[in-house]
């Protein structure tokens, strides 16, 4: 199943930098970097240098000196693919990046696809597919909830669980299958209670882990957060200020994550992504209503809606734009949250008076209204605590097992399925040849989870979205 | 002069990529690493490790593991600053390099400035200023030429010459001073022979090195080329046939370097830069005979002037197109190539008989005529040949020293002056102390380029200038 070629690829990010490392992995990886690899030290070759050590020498290309470089040796079966590893530290410049990656294809090994050294370390036993995956959820994460759940999910605390529950289950198929050797005979070699028991907890952590999909893909993909409003209602101002209140709390050391986080912000270890609408508004123009149609079909895409509302609107005009908002809204899957903004321009007893009021909050028929000044940087606290409030987090602080990935997820859905079939199975006492059916189905959707059971086309699937180099 | 201070940096290039490194160095450098690092093998501290050795493990921030890395560990005084140094991989999401940086910048390490790892090398006497200036231009190149003459530049090439010839007439000072002291009893100490001999080595040394500057800058910076003609002579035609040719001579494994290179081409590793112009003609409309003027003013940046001219155009437009650039470039510092396009629309034997008659040589007033066809990619490595020509790469490919940093070059070039006067002086035979004078300064100056002589200023101008990591 493992093609036994020596890969390489450069696995520091793309572009220039002070040093980049250039990694060979596979039988003949060390003999391919002692061909290209001279250390001023007379002696012995990488090849007979221990596991686990550094040495610095220079790349040749035959007499010609291509870089001063640290070479790292790693040898098989501990390192990170399982198989020998040459890490081969150079000088940052693409164009020497480039040519010691070319020198080592000539020199017998080839190009790395995406993400198959982790691919590697998944057929040589190092991983499983769950902990695999991880490795690419973990290098993409934005946030300290996303980290978090990944780092967790590739150390084995997904697939640890997983296994030893699958485990349980393969000896109570074995004891099943024994009795329909035994058919005839009508003997129960697996104690049905003792099942019912194992499969009760399956189905309870199935349905836990299913259920903590809904957190884990907030956390892994963010929070789509529609900001409708007025263009006036101060919504860029709010975004400025909600980025500023970030980048004051994660000091922004070497400015390059600034292009990536746009218009994301992340609260707490949780990201919002805002999504940007035209303002609305009442009109009789075509062509700006089909503008406005738009920003109500982006709300469709939001988890939250963020209505933003002028201090001096008056209740009609505040009235008719909740009433728009709400009517292309799913009440059962999004959550409205009204922003007040720009509370500077009154003194503090007018807008308790006038915001408080039950007959304000049966205008708006809402709870969660938040009066601020994003210009003022008032109350903006309050606002990110009612974000935080719409997404259950205790699962993480306590850490808990949370499933991020949608495949993870499908395949524990129809674990859950089958395992209440058994349950059902079991209650009705069903035989034991359409037990052990329904029972397979769940090792085989589980299996599927941690890679016991795959194909090829699954493999390529998962792996061709990893970055090269890993 | 060191401070004492324990730095760190991201070394690799900025991004999200499968690993990164963080690199750590002073004092404290393992100590501050064994405080975030846990092992899962028990047993010896980072600092109780031999050197250039490699550890698995995890970083923690307290309890919090934050990420799953590798952990290289060099020591004084045999590491790149010549100090302790802990070299950090982790997973590439910039989160998390991010995350680990602040944890070590807790942990009593603080942020490096630009090329303070290089900088504490240099000062460390890991390396001459020379040496410290060429791992920039090292991590810079981005052509064969320019790699080549940086590497052999920091592995030393350049300053061991100057470095010798430094020593041998410090020899010589130290015995003319001592005439000095001796200067009623009329001796000399000093072989004005032998002294000559060296002064006159030294005198043709550096009059070559300063010379190599013309190729060491083209080497570097790229040659600036001009290319003038029509707007349909079929120039962004003739760039792509370029820049394919170029593509499929250097295989575009990762395909970062599209961006940086977009008008620069390397041919056979030296890099052409062509500055766009408008297209040129004449006419009365005043807005655009600005436009054309723009044009003109940017043929005085280029090296190289390439008109473009049609197969088609008659004598008279190529003549005044070829005298009214003529009459904007320096005769003395700068060249034209005349390229005749479209070659294919008329047949071989019109194409020899036109452009190379007498007559037209002429008319054109230039020996360097260049027909061809960009679009059927014909007879473009005429060009190319033609192109390499205007510059003389003999030095670099006898491995000679060629002088590529402009603060050597006039460092240099001040030392030849003095060197000037030495010789003028020993064949004068002037007094001891004015000679002693020159020879001083001599030194000063030579003593300037590999940092035998620096000041606090001078180190913060080149190093301000590295990336952050080196």
């Amino acid at each position: 199943m493992i093609d036994q070629s020596t890969i390489c690829a450069i696995s520091t990010p793309a572009g220039m930098g002070a040093i980049a490392v250039i990694r060979l992995s596979g039988d003949k990886a060390i003999e391919i970097c002692d061909s290209v690899f001279r250390s001023p030290i007379k002696g012995k070759t990488l090849k007979e240098q221990p596991a686990n050590t550094t040495h610095f020498g220079t790349i040749v290309d035959d007499d010609k000196i291509i870089d001063e470089i640290v070479v790292a040796v790693f040898k098989a079966h501990h390192s990170f693919t399982g198989e020998d590893i040459v890490e081969i530290s150079c000088h940052g410049a693409t164009y020497i990046q480039q040519q010691i990656l070319e020198l080592l294809i000539k020199k017998g090994s080839r190009m790395a696809l995406p993400g198959e050294f982790t691919q590697r370390a998944f057929l040589n036993g190092k991983m499983d597919l769950s902990q695999a995956e991880a490795v690419a959820d973990l290098i993409a994460s934005q946030s300290e909830a996303a980290r978090k759940v990944a780092l967790q999910q590739m150390r084995g605390g997904f697939s640890n669980e997983l296994v030893n529950l699958r485990n349980e289950l393969l000896q109570f198929i074995s004891l099943i299958e024994l009795e329909l050797d035994f058919s005839e005979e009508d003997v129960e070699f697996a104690d049905r209670k003792q099942l019912k028991s194992i499969v009760d907890k399956i189905s309870d952590m199935l349905s836990k882990l299913v259920k903590s999909f809904s957190l884990g893909n907030a956390i892994k993909n963010g929070i789509p957060v529609a900001i409708v409003g007025h263009t006036n209602a101060g919504k860029s101002t709010l975004l400025n200020t909600l980025l500023n209140e970030e980048r004051a709390l994660v000091s922004d050391i070497h400015g390059t994550t600034r292009d990536s986080i746009e218009d994301t912000i992340n609260i707490e270890g949780i990201t919002f992504r805002f999504i940007d609408t035209a303002g609305i508004r009442t009109t009789s123009d075509e062509i700006e209503n089909l503008g406005i149609e738009r920003t109500y079909s982006k709300i469709k895409k939001a988890t939250l809606v963020m209505l933003m509302l002028d201090v001096n609107d008056d209740d009609e005009k505040i009235h008719s734009a909740i009433n728009s908002v709400k009517n292309r809204m799913d009440n059962k899957s999004q959550k409205l949250i009204v922003v007040i903004n720009k509370i500077d321009l009154l003194d503090e007893n007018n807008i308790s008076n006038r915001f408080t009021r039950k007959e304000f909050r049966e205008l708006t028929d809402t709870d969660v209204i938040v009066p601020i000044s994003a210009k003022h940087n008032r109350d903006i606290e309050k606002l990110t605590t009612e974000l935080l409030k719409t997404i259950n987090t205790s699962a993480l602080d306590n850490n808990e097992v949370i499933v991020t990935n949608i495949r993870h997820y499908e395949a524990l859905k129809k674990s859950h399925e089958a395992i209440q079939r058994v349950v059902d199975g079991l209650e009705s006492s069903i035989s034991g040849d359409l037990l052990a059916q329904d029972i397979r189905e769940v090792l085989y959707y589980l299996g599927e989870i941690t890679g016991n059971i795959s194909s090829d086309e699954i493999l390529g699937n998962i792996f061709k979205n990893f970055c090269i180099g890993k």
